[in-house]
């Protein structure tokens, strides 16, 4: 059994191309044992954005805090807010920025362990 | 993609023994196509709990609000509250009590999408 706060986990800048403002969390992955999956936690700052790509595996989010919007395929923006879940099936353009001035936007982000 | 609030997910009273007063919603599972895992949550009613119990899967677990005890394999309490996560290992015997006499205890729970 691992049990880890979120302000505990480690913090780095995601340096992928298109990224801005992101930063990742492991705080439960494949060096914990984890047998399938892993959580990944992004923090998006004020005016920041992950990168608008797809891959061939789903993403299972979960909003912690925050308020955004996620672009969809066709580029249409989509609200979400704290308490939202979101499944990015496999193989889907995706791209989420946080539209809060004075808030972060901080989600879990689930993916299967080979991906982490 | 979908996108679904917590607060419009149905919600099902866990009828497992051993159980008190805990509730189950499936935000993100098989019927929406996830291909790998499943995004349940269980909300636990001040001093309810959780069966003890253990399976041949894992549990990553999210806790979205409260506080409660994780009972481990050998009867011993620790404490999780708000923003903590939690592997329970397969195999690994455990029990979530809402020790608060106030606040609803709520966690995302993880699972294989062919246990949610």
């Amino acid at each position: 059994m691992k049990i880890i706060a979120i302000d505990k986990v480690d913090k780095k800048k995601v340096e992928m191309e298109g990224a801005h403002g992101a930063w990742k969390q492991l705080p439960l992955g494949s060096s914990d044992g984890a047998p399938v999956y892993s959580f990944r936690v992004f923090t998006v700052e004020q005016g920041g954005n992950t990168p608008f790509h797809s891959h061939p595996y789903e993403h299972m989010n979960f909003i912690i805090e925050g308020q955004g919007v996620i672009v969809d395929e066709t580029g249409d923006e989509r609200s979400v807010k704290a308490g939202d879940f979101v499944l990015v099936n496999p193989g889907e353009k995706h791209q989420y920025k946080n539209i809060s001035t004075d808030k972060v936007f901080r989600m879990i982000c689930g993916v299967p362990k080979e991906f982490e």
